[in-house]
């Protein structure tokens, strides 16, 4: 079985040298290696794919090696997601296709929205919707809060490994966001830092850009201010309305996230302060 | 002999048939012609390139057809342009190859610079370098002030049609800006309205993004705000030093100032508020 | 109501004065016109959209007035369209999905395959789907022509305007493509001339380029090489096997291919010779 | 001082143990590192920057504990290099003046052309130029054959790491390109494999793609085919005759060139059979 090692610590001294002895003398064949040192934080990252059987305690052995590193062993397995959507369906569309034809690495768990209108949509391939309104009757915060606490009800029956934010349009609140610290991936529909906040491709139209593009991020309480997993753009002109950038945009959405999701899955992405390594 | 006509108004009413009309009868022969109408200025551009001799009064016979029109008749001849640069030779070098081998449609008349870095690139070249230094020892505006009198003293010896700014890493004034209006094309480090200001590649790196680009505007007295002509981006990923990035930069920014200045030397760029139309 | 016209000619000789003249004086309101002139070939093509009701004759009048150019008088509708596939969904289901929520300037009345894989996925939203296989028992260019007469009897029951290969993995017979010139647009996966063929995530590989692209072009009877609509590319690098080269290019394969269609069914696209035009 | 440890080898037995073992015990301080296994071959790749002054008998200590794998210990310095060119100045001027402003990580030693036409150029940046032409008045076998001859009787006096094609426009004899294996890159004029051979921008003029690439590549007796290190494109459309495809073209062979000799001079590229892998 194919075996995925992510290190990541401060220490340097010798750390290629321990790993590779202790797989080395296991007999685990390594498939795939990549390390980076980032000297602006002095902090070492690798990242190896190895088969073999002999693993039994090997997390230990690596811990004990390296006390102060950040060490996950996991297994190559397909991971399990719950996605958020509200009403546009070119992000949620392409993981339900993928998922149905077993292309995603990634099971799709549930399918959570704060609108209706992608029920149908959702149920055709046969997976759970729950429609999960934000009431209009009470102030914001109060409505935002009792909604999110439905949202963490419905989750709490489901065990996942991320939240895809599929164009989901509400803001979700600091407290919601370190629920889930690095395991919650919104695709932003501009190319951040330019155009934060609502409404980029009118933004954009209005500054009179050249290129449109979008941004594939883990969500934090910061918002549109989280690590940068992958990012993507198109070329546009004066003839595009913000309505058609509005519906250019929506490929380079799909495909950014699309890439992203990929490199998670996948276990390819580090996340340190507000940045990603992705190897 | 070519000629470009370029039409822009608000008058929308049998614009075409009227301006295809006079060219008709005069037997012009149209090689090239665009149109646009941006439905949300409610404005009306375009563009024609026409060949023929009996060009006589006819920039007056349209005027008369359209008088509330703007209108540019242009012979197709090379521009003069005067070029700023600071210390950096990728765009300023660019500009100087292209002007040797004949391939700039413009011709550089002198090089004004507030370092004397670049001069012996610049002499090589037999062209003008003219040194004109911001002086340290006066209060800052002062010093500018006194710095711009200088350059617009050395402008006052030149014709040209644009000024370009090939990396000048100075602010000109609103002042200077507005004395030439829609004729100074700046590249920009970056992909605006992205990292505006000083040290993009630095607030790049440290956003974490994944793509870096660069800008050609024209300059404005809103810093950083003005017309965008061009823009073009290059991928990055983490291994990239904030240096590197600066370094990857050039290439993307000579690339984008290129593009930029064969479409304003070549008559196809409207300005229209803050928006280019780019034919 | 909403209008193209298209015209595409020979005569240039005052052919915008004249067509301007026509709409103009039936007050007939332009919001976009486009026009070019192919030297290499002398031809001249234009396009323009107008609104106005005054258009009662005007199909007749313009061929008056340009007896030897093409005219297409077209109102702004949605196309008709027949969908050819064979295993693969990710085109499809990007059809599917924006047919669906009627982002796609389109309808699909049916997917025809050599496969029953994708009937699922088609009917699951409602579109009938015809199972064509290519016989295994006879000769092949006896089964080939079996399958295709089969192939045209269904089609014969439908009006439709375009024929979309989304991924149909047969080489239709030349004289099947004579039968819908002009109207069969295929996705190529790969950066045509490059790679023309079978397998061509396979030779890229063997190759070791550092791009892979799509090609979106109609379908003549000349494999591979009908005139081109829309091309795109993404980079690779040698982590890329060869699976991973294929999978990376679905994605380019389905932007590119939307791209194409949207430009097809809006009648952006002129064809000439083994070329297109596209405003 | 930094050194750079290339290996590359069919051996992978606990090969990143044995090399980080040996780095390890002697204090030596890994900046970066790379590794890649391209199963296809099984093949292993490593390379890894360090620094520290333990360096005395490591690369014997590192051929006696990998005996049958290729290694390189370069120490990080500017290599030399010959650049050989005809005509056009594009590719051959971001040299000069990166060399110039000692951007480029290379020195340039001479340029050898079979024109005249760069001379004057190549001089203003006091840089030996010399004129090797093929004579008309020989067999053209015959006349390669003396040129040829020639170029080496010159490159005998100099040193160099390598030498770059800046758009040299004449085919290398297979037995030149056997004297300087790996150490002649070539930027091709094409997005290889599309478009072999001579006058690619008219072949693609004539096919009506919407793309045009560069290839830069290690020249092998095998023309066009050696190993790709870098390729890049740029979008065109129908307006674009061959001419100003080929314009449009320089920017682009011009970057793409600059990419692969940053990778090539940084010691970033392995070669094995006909691709490269590039760290």
């Amino acid at each position: 079985m194919d075996v995925i090692l992510k290190v990541s610590t401060d220490d340097l001294e010798g750390l290629v040298a321990k790993v590779s002895n202790i797989l080395y003398k296991r007999d685990l064949n390594i498939e795939q290696n990549s390390e980076f040192v980032d000297k602006s934080e002095n902090r070492f990252y690798m990242r190896t794919e190895f088969s073999g059987t002999n693993t039994k305690g090997l997390e230990k052995e690596l811990k004990d090696a390296l006390p102060s590193a950040h060490i996950d062993l996991l297994e190559s397995r397909k991971k399990d997601i719950v996605v958020f959507c509200t009403k546009e369906n070119h992000c949620l569309g392409d993981l339900l296709l993928k998922n149905h034809s077993a292309e995603l690495n990634a099971n799709i768990k549930a399918v959570i929205s704060n609108h209706e209108v992608l029920r149908a949509l959702v149920e055709k391939f046969d997976i759970p919707y729950f429609y999960v309104p934000v009431s209009e009757d009470l102030l914001k915060e109060e409505s935002i809060k009792k909604q999110e606490e439905e949202i963490l009800r419905l989750l709490s029956s489901y065990s996942f490994d991320y939240i895809v934010l599929a164009k989901y349009m509400r803001i979700l609140s600091d407290s919601f966001c370190e629920c889930f610290p690095s395991k919650i991936i919104n695709i932003h529909h501009s190319f951040l830092p330019a155009f934060i906040g609502a409404n980029p491709y009118k933004q954009a139209f209005e500054r009179g850009v050249k290129i449109i593009g979008a941004t594939a991020h883990f969500a934090t309480s910061d918002l549109d201010c989280g690590p940068i997993i992958s990012q993507d753009i198109i070329n546009i002109d004066h003839t595009y309305t913000w309505q058609m950038l509005q519906r250019a945009g929506k490929n380079v959405e799909r495909s950014t996230l699309a890439r992203a999701l990929d490199l998670v899955f996948d276990d390819r992405v580090f996340i340190y302060k507000n940045k990603t390594v992705v190897f």
